[in-house]
């Protein structure tokens, strides 16, 4: 019975003592760092997540968060992302998903408070001369709305820009309801085809893009389906229970949780909009500071999207 | 084990044969209306609902509805509701709920498409005369955000405006997942204390505002805690065990489902943007068809609020 | 020929050395504080305004704000508003406008910033015991989409609430394009019928609700009628012509500038969606810091709507 | 005294018994639709537009528009682009501006009505087999967003997908207040640099892109300086007088009306919100209708983007 789940680390659970996966987790006060390295190709197969390093960062309720650990998380996320990117060149930023959808705005989201640079390169702006990285940054939409397949528009717009690194963000699909927003994950596997809230029909990555793509996501949902078989193989082993005995209460149950008959129904937090908003934030707020190590916050606030969006 | 639902219908099926609630079903079609009335008091506090009548209007998944069958959907609610309103006098809309959360915003999304006319009374309309009912239409806002209960901010306005009538629009948590967006309560019992996804604190009913109120509701989510009871309990039945003997399986499974420590967690279709957008739409056209049966869909379309929000 | 103004520091300057008003300045840097009192009923018939106080607080391109420009201007306009209002009660606080119409907005986009807590006062919340003044808020929408009566649905909250003062935000009209999104007027004269971008039907003041009013506006437009009136005024005395000889080419310009059939035409910056954003905030960190004094920056953001919109 | 505008129609006036203009005129009930040819070099630099044909439809005020006209101006509309297009092939839809900017949103307006097909072109849709045309659209964003030109991004994107023609929606400026949202100008020469609401840097057109460009625009906006500028220029002539002589007073006027020192001061219906919503939806309603003749109104508004958007 395979579970689907977007976080390496919950794919580890499974895995704890196979060979082909390193694990190893570091603690910073509430805030915890996980490191997952997919390492061979039978490990890959067997979890279904490509071969690379998988950083998992795990922190107390965002509606309750104090300003204290939102500034230590904001401050790891920014080193993690600068340790997996090239330490020149322009970085490409793709927000993945669909605006108008909440459970897969969170790409939309991060772009609305990203530090855009590009175009400025050659303004003179007094006091920031030396201190600006090229960051660009494109929302490009879902297939359902454009007709384009993401990973061909992007790859359109990479051989036009020649990033040295894409970054993108994505919503992801977890298997634990605890996981949602809060928990972000950053890999230098790039999008998995198949993987996101919103399905990607291909992937985004070293092979396809012909550049490192970081790929930066957050779970919004739990398929209710997961969650379901999940439960059921447990309980079913916790009392020694044959499944197939039992075949009309497991049908109940599972029609019940994850199918309605109108397409697949997730199970999110009642505070889903307000929770996409404060981790979009802290993800831009993370990946202006990667790139700009030498800019104040005020700075990074002044020249950011906020006020164009 | 108690389980929550705002449908009376859904209460129904515990009570099919007991005294006090009678019901009956009409068939349109793909359109079923299913009345329930709650006739006792001891009914009312077994089924944790009001007395009064309960009309439920399910048909099938709105992603694939034929434009007869809406149609016939607007037609049915347009008749439902005027046979629950007074045949004269102004009419007070109120859309409930927050505006900001996709489960919540079904009130604000229904007063973004009504007929709203007690402001034109007064000025000549060429061809309009005598087709005019008086309408007004107010979204109170949620108590997080306004700091007044909105019971509270209704009473005063309706102190003021002395509708003859008060129709109150309202998300719904329900029981079963295939109910979400396929179903619309109408009752003249009003809002209920504690019912509807933003949990009214106090009840919107005859009682409090001195006026009939008619409560129109849909059901965008079912907490994930009454489906995991709600499972658990049938197949408990089902396989002949004894709850006590398994908590800690039970636990495990209330805990993925129901219990992420960070507030209710909900099940809802990954489409409910969509969804709300379109029976919000609905619903509008049904009242407005209620309240002016002598206009055409035309004259109702240029005098609806759509081209002010 | 009479031009409307919403700002009584611009009625002032036909004004300056009649009797029955006077005006003083102060300035802080950049930030000019004007006071206007309009003290005789000739003095108001004549500028069109109420008797009362009027202070103007006019600052550079909100565009360019620098950090220490924007804490100074915040704390005089919560100094500003603490002297108008009541030591101790209840304060509601009304946005004026219709969110959907960005010259409209202001109202809106204040409360979507402010920190509303008449809800929390029994709750234990610890370590902001004793810090709390009670406050609320309503968006009460405009006639046009609501067919109520601005004045008469606040009326109806007043009595219902109870506040000790009512704060109503409201987007203004001006007379100089360089006034608009730059100046912040507080009055506790109120909102006066005919005032503002929505044109108010009824007033709402000390006399129509029975509390003190105080006003808080921004111009976001100016009306190209205005300027055009007002400009062809100047050149006419500027080149010693009589208006009557050249009707033909004054029409021509009233019409180029002021009528397009259409309905009113205003002048605005191209930026306003993004500068009503930012004056919106800064008015209600001044409401929000007005209200409570004893309360850190970051406590009030944690408390305040942000969130929750 | 050269005077901005992006429709050609009004440079025309400048013009109409100079050589290299062609135009004339149909009537279709209270529709206008003017032809402008710009046949050679000259005639392009004096009018500061492209060689090419600038078809312009104008219309009575939208705001009280009745249903036949509505359906006569997209007939219309649509029989102009189909005969502008290509048979056969992809077409792709660039919308441009920003979706933030009342006054920019046109283009992002447009797609969200848009019925979009190049990713349907494989499944199997009973019925339709044989009637789409493949169709993909695009919001590219705007410079100050995203760090990329738009011609780059657009030209970036067509390389990969091989439309046969490209189409880019687009707010204009004009130079009459009149025309704002009561006209549409369609072209094949593309879009200018320079043009627009957004002031694009770069042009859209078949020489940068490699295949035709159809450009659809409505003016959102006249500079407030274009209008004083001309004004001015009219005055004077009509009363003789010498614009030296009288500096002051033009610089008086110049400034009230098109300088308030924080950026491009611009003239708007207040109802700009609500115009750029009608319009964009008649221009969708226009594209859908010329790449799908042998679809049913009611097919193409099942198909359509609006209930993903």
């Amino acid at each position: 019975m395979q579970i689907r789940t977007d976080l390496a680390m919950e794919s580890r659970e499974f895995l704890n003592k196979k060979s082909g996966v390193s694990s190893y987790i570091f603690q910073h006060g509430k805030i915890e760092e996980i490191h997952v390295h997919v390492e061979t190709k039978e490990a890959a197969k067997i979890l279904m997540k490509d071969c690379g390093k998988y950083i998992t960062l795990t922190y107390p309720n965002l509606l309750y968060q104090e300003t204290g650990e939102r500034k230590e998380l904001v401050r790891i996320l920014a080193e993690t992302i600068r340790h997996m990117i090239p330490a020149e060149g322009d970085i490409l930023i793709i927000g993945l998903g669909n605006r108008h959808i909440t459970a897969d705005a969170l790409g939309s989201r991060v772009l609305d408070h990203l530090m855009v640079t590009r175009h400025m390169s050659e303004i003179a702006m007094p006091g920031l001369k030396g201190k600006l990285r090229s960051v660009c940054a494109v929302a490009p939409g879902v297939l359902g709305i454009t007709g384009i397949e993401t990973a061909e528009m992007v790859h359109g717009i990479v051989e036009k820009i020649h990033p040295s690194a894409v970054i993108a963000i994505d919503a992801l699909a977890a298997r634990e309801c605890s996981r949602i927003c809060s928990t972000i994950q950053i890999t230098d596997t790039g999008i998995r085809p198949g993987s996101g809230v919103g399905n990607h029909r291909q992937g985004l990555n070293r092979e396809t893009l012909g550049v490192p793509v970081i790929a930066i996501g957050v779970p919004m949902v739990v398929y209710a389906s997961v969650i379901a078989r999940d439960a059921l193989a447990m309980m079913m082993k916790d009392i020694g229970m044959n499944e197939d005995e039992h075949q009309s209460a497991i049908d109940v149950l599972i029609r019940r949780v994850a199918d309605d008959g109108m397409g697949d129904l997730v199970v999110t937090p009642r505070e889903v909009d307000d929770l996409v908003g404060r981790v979009g934030r802290i993800i831009a707020d993370g990946i202006n500071k990667a790139l700009h190590e030498r800019l104040t916050d005020e700075e990074i606030a002044i020249l950011s999207n906020d006020h164009l969006v």
